[in-house]
């Protein structure tokens, strides 16, 4: 049996695929492994059934046998151990991609998202929001300076690619991934893989299924 | 010749064994492993010597002959699939384990220390400090859960734990880990730990030397 992961039913980015099950689809499709998903509600992710799953009632989960996982990160480093194609066999080429995953991760651009998508409506956002962007500007003036004009962060494509796409993705709505052009087209770079753009239409038929 | 990290000349944590250093000291301690310590100030850190190792200009890094790595999971991780003690054999419980890692590092305690940090001055400071506070309460009511009555996260302490306990343990200033007594418990059977003492002791020899 393959996999399963769990995805939203009706994903609050309306199918952009930035929802984290887009980096465990895309991580899947690299890899070349099949899986199956199960959709669930706003409502089903807080019940005891998938809080087993996730306990902080969050998606994406994976299941595979007797394994259950949490953390889109942590999944996507589990398929990368297990199969080809998203970490470098020399061990220490593996560490630093790896190392780029947490960095992926840990970043001021998931505190702009976070503000993006539950502070809009509170009377600091319009005075905050100027100070967020420029702290991801820095992050972002960093990362490019180090990509420099390579194609990818460290060598080949990896997970740590796969990842830091997936979250510099997440800036689309705020204009500021433009500013640094180096970094759209290393997006870019991402988003024409054949396993992305397999990964980004199902989770995209999601959606529309959803609101059809 | 041991591996050598990066830590603060002089830590704003004033030897509280919060800096991120602390995470991979611990982990050293925990695995046996000496190691060497260069100190950098804030603005060596910037400079292109430490920005080579370390892309976003902070600490900790860790440099092991040709390898050279920077986020302090990337590199609590990389120590624990190189020296036993700190990852469960079997491979299940192992993914688990790491996904403890990631899930310890993407929560909203990391954005409730950013703004204690460096939003105080903000106009909207008093505001938005109760919203912070509230989604750390979710987070940490839902971790107490999970954890229970049990000692550590996944049977065995492992580098999930580790990451955990240094992640609550930046709660210290908030007041809100009190409000959950068996996370207070579970951080003070990570803090008496041998590994933890020596470990903290370390930084906080660093932290009196620069002030004395």
């Amino acid at each position: 049996m393959p996999p399963t992961i769990t995805a939203f039913e009706n994903s609050p980015d309306r199918g952009r695929g930035q929802a984290r099950d887009m980096r465990v689809r895309w991580a899947l499709e690299e890899v070349g492994q099949p899986y199956d998903v199960r959709l669930v509600s706003f409502a089903a992710m807080k019940q005891p059934a998938h809080l087993a799953l996730h306990p902080f009632g969050q998606i994406p989960t994976f299941e595979d046998g007797d394994l259950a996982l949490f953390e889109s990160g942590a999944i996507v480093l589990h398929l990368a151990e297990r199969h080809g194609g998203l970490l470098p066999d020399e061990a220490n080429a593996r560490a630093r991609a790896i190392a780029w995953m947490f960095a992926a991760l840990n970043t001021p651009i998931v505190e702009l998202g976070m503000a993006m998508l539950f502070e809009r409506d509170k009377g600091w956002y319009e005075e905050r929001l100027p100070v967020l962007r420029d702290r991801v500007r820095i992050r972002l003036g960093e990362l490019s300076r180090r990509l420099g004009d390579a194609e990818w962060l460290d060598g080949a494509f990896s997970a740590g690619d796969l990842m830091m796409v997936t979250v510099l993705r997440r800036l689309n709505a705020s204009g500021l991934l433009e500013e640094y052009p180096e970094l759209s087209a290393y997006v870019a770079r991402g988003e024409v893989r054949p396993a992305f753009r397999r990964a980004f239409d199902a989770q995209l038929a999601v959606f529309k299924a959803a609101t059809s």
